[in-house]
C-alpha cells in the first residue's frame, strides 16, 4: 500500500526549504504520495507557545551555519535572507490560491528560491507581484483568490488542524500518525516510509 | 596535533544522556582529547534568553518519541525521568567537586545513569545521599566541596564562559572554535574531528 506524507509547511522556514529540497527523491524512493499541506507558521507558533530558534540570537548564530552545512550535504543552493523573519500569510494562501489555479509545484519553487536562494522580499506585495510575473505567474486570478473568505478560512483550518495533530514548527511530517519534525529528521522519515 | 572536544553539559538534560553514551566511543576513534566543562543550563538558558523545550507541550511530547528513537539506535537504556525538571544546581556544582576528588568519571556515570536510566529524584538532596553512597561515592568530602566558594565560583566561571563562546543549550560541543549543537549532531562532531 503506498504510503502518504503529510509535509506540513511554511515558505518563512528555512530549514522547510531545505527539506523540501530533498523530499521528491525520498518519496519517489519509497513509492509513496506526497501531500503538501500549508500553514501559516506564525500562527502555530501563538497556538503552541512554540517560537522561532531565530529570536535566540546565540541559537540564530549557530543554526545559520547549520543551515549551510546541511545546504553543502545536500548539494543545493542556499542563502539567509536579510528580510527575515517575512510575513507569509499572504504567501501561504497563495499557496491554496496556486493549487486551485493547478500552479501550486510552480508557485512554491518561485516561493521558495525566491526566499531562500536570491534573497528577495517576498513580504512585500508589490516585490511579490512582479517576482511572480517575472516568474510567469499570473498575479490577477493569483492575488484576487488569495483576498477570498474560502482561501483564508482554508489557511485558518490547515493550521488549526496542523497544531491538533501535534504540529509545533516546521517542517512537519506524519505518516501513519507518526510526526517527525525537522529537516535534520530525513532519515527518520525514509524509515518510516519503509 | 591532538584535537580536544570541549563538552559543554548539564546532568539534567536528556539530549546530553544520550550524547555522553556516545562519546567516549568518538573521541577514541578520532584519537582526540575530551574536556568535560560541567555548566548550569538553566544559567545559560537565562544568559541567552533560550528555554527547554520540554515547557512546550507539543514539541516535548514528539522530544520524547525522538529521544527514544536514538536511544534505541545507540543502543542504549534511556528512561524519562518522572521529576523532571530536575534543579541541577548541586549536581554539577558535585561535578566539579568530583573531578578534585578523581571521581569524575564514576560520579558522572552515576548521575546521568540516576537521571535518565533509573528515574531517581537527584534534585532532592537526602536521595542524592543515599543514591550516591549506595554507589560507592563518599558524599561527606563531595557535599563539603559542593558548599565550598571555590567550588560555587567556579561553576558561575564556566557557565559565563560557555555563554560567552556562544553556548545556548545542551550539549554542546566545541572544536577549534567551531559550535556543535546537539546530539543530533554527532555526525559533524565526528566531521570536525577529522
Amino acid at each position: 500500500m503506498t504510503k502518504k506524507v503529510d509535509f506540513y509547511f511554511d515558505y518563512g522556514s528555512p530549514a522547510t526549504y531545505l527539506a523540501w529540497t530533498q523530499i521528491d527523491k525520498i518519496i519517489k524512493n519509497a513509492n509513496a504520495e506526497l501531500n503538501m499541506i500549508p500553514m501559516l507558521l506564525g500562527g502555530v507558533f501563538k497556538e503552541t507557545g512554540n517560537s522561532s530558534p531565530a529570536f535566540i540570537p546565540a541559537k540564530s548564530k549557530w543554526m545559520n551555519k547549520d543551515l549551510k552545512k546541511h545546504a553543502e550535504i545536500y548539494g543545493v543552493d542556499y542563502n539567509s535572507n536579510s528580510f527575515f523573519p517575512i510575513n507569509t500569510l499572504n504567501l501561504m494562501r497563495g499557496a491554496i490560491a496556486a493549487r486551485k489555479m493547478n500552479i501550486f509545484e510552480k508557485y512554491s519553487e518561485a516561493i521558495f528560491t525566491g526566499i531562500w536562494v536570491k534573497d528577495v522580499n517576498l513580504g512585500d506585495i508589490p516585490i511579490l507581484q512582479d517576482y511572480l510575473n517575472k516568474n510567469g505567474i499570473d498575479t490577477k486570478e493569483l492575488f484576487s483568490l488569495v483576498q477570498s473568505d474560502e482561501i483564508k478560512t482554508s489557511l485558518i483550518k490547515n493550521t488549526a488542524e496542523a497544531v491538533e495533530k501535534g504540529v509545533f514548527g516546521a517542517p512537519t511530517f506524519i505518516v501513519n500518525n507518526e510526526l517527525i519534525f525537522g529537516q535534520d529528521r530525513l532519515e527518520f522519515l525514509k524509515l518510516a516510509l519503509k
